[in-house]
């Protein structure tokens, strides 16, 4: 980053670009840089790292942040961070920021968040690049107490940058009458979700099903993202996209017979 | 697993039930236990680990392996995972494999693609999983050659087990007239697909994008999946999903100012 310019910022999120997560981050990172947005033009939750492949995408211009230059894509978070790069952006951004989410991707939600995917997309880019999402759902979400976490959580990362291939998933507690107890470094838990299919008929006596689930956590560790909001901190857990469990290489080339 | 019964297996795809390469993969799995299908009604390649939220899923029987029992799904590849652990399974399978995928999953394919993602999703459930997938995306790809080492790798995770938590990620070279050397246990290679939108005209003169790019590895490791698909082995990796970089957890505590 240029020491004379102000850092150039992009902005994706999952929820939309009309989710008020968005425009709180937006108005944290103005502070800081140069903004520019690209966002879903409709809701993207639970999109994980997919790609528009069969049909081509819209962009267009929106003016919902003036003077802050914004666009709406009608593809999926990844989606966005792909044509920021490549048809929006003039240049490398310093930074990408996600979010803020409306609702927790700490722990597994990390595989299945557009939120995350659209942070991880951009770190695969080279970009420094963080996750941020809010542990309440609404729409009405609470954002304020939050913003001072996600400006300091943005300088550090401007200022040390991050180890290489590394971006962070950042989780706040919703707003309590408690004030948050600060920031913790964590791991991810150990935890999933437990689906429950809710069976219905349709009018005509067909079933369909509803995905729902129980989220169950047995990480009892107290190093974890869960550990961590349970107690009131942010969670910030670094995160890589090298899946390659190192370890099962030589339990397979011990235990296995190749011929 | 029972031993005296035959193993449940689940077979699962992105490219939907059609595809020939989920025929070619229950060819192999029915002479090694007992298989259930569940599929996508539709192609859901590039999906990633996405999964269905805003809306309900159909889940219907197709006769199309009878007298194999096989359900075709509305949703993503990792609803069909979860539908057929919640709703058509009667007890948790002894192995789920997904595939074989039209085109290659290696190196970071597997953060986009839905044949992983799904594997991913089973592993997530406790049922040893691997994804399969051919370097070749044509409809009449021809798998006559893979199917030998399906066999040999669902025997051996189904003799020996997987690493707690660890799946695997299996690409076959493409048909050509030399046959393939064998298998190497490998680690992803560190590559990336760099985007190059193509940019059209509806016929009402509006912009519209198509996603292509280009596949760009600077890996020369010769320990990784490109390599050993580039010189006609099988590679195998082993897949995990706790994402978090643990030594970036280090890296921050020691350089972060936290007040």
């Amino acid at each position: 980053m240029s020491k004379n310019k102000k850092p150039l910022i992009l902005v994706v999120n999952d929820d939309g670009i009309t989710a008020p997560g968005i425009k709180a981050l937006i108005e944290v990172a103005e502070k800081i840089g140069e903004v520019v947005v690209v966002a879903p033009d409709s809701p993207q939750s639970g999109m994980g790292h997919a790609i528009t492949l069969g049909k081509p995408l819209r962009l267009k211009e929106n003016k919902l942040f003036e003077p802050i230059k914004a666009y709406e894509c009608s593809g999926t978070p990844v989606d966005c961070v792909k044509i920021a790069v490549d048809k929006v952006l003039k240049r490398k951004p310093d930074l990408c920021i996600s979010g803020v989410n409306h609702g927790s991707n700490s722990s597994i939600n990390v595989i299945y968040s557009g939120t995350m995917s659209a942070a991880v997309e951009a770190a695969l880019e080279g970009i420094p690049s963080i996750g941020f999402s809010l542990l309440d759902f609404s729409w009405e979400a609470d954002f304020s107490h939050a913003k001072e976490y996600i400006e300091k959580i943005i300088t550090q990362v401007l200022i040390n940058g991050l180890a290489e291939d590394t971006l962070l998933n950042v989780n706040i507690p919703a707003k309590t009458e408690e004030s948050l107890k600060g920031m913790k470094i964590c791991r991810q838990a150990y935890a999933k979700w437990q689906e429950e299919f809710d069976e219905r008929k349709d009018p005509h006596g067909r079933p369909y099903y509803w995905l729902t689930g129980k989220f169950v956590n047995k990480d009892k560790g107290e190093d974890t993202d869960e550990y961590a909001l349970a107690n009131n901190f942010v969670s910030v857990v670094p995160v890589k996209f090298d899946l390659t469990a190192h370890q099962g290489i030589n339990h397979i080339n011990q235990h296995w017979d190749f011929d």
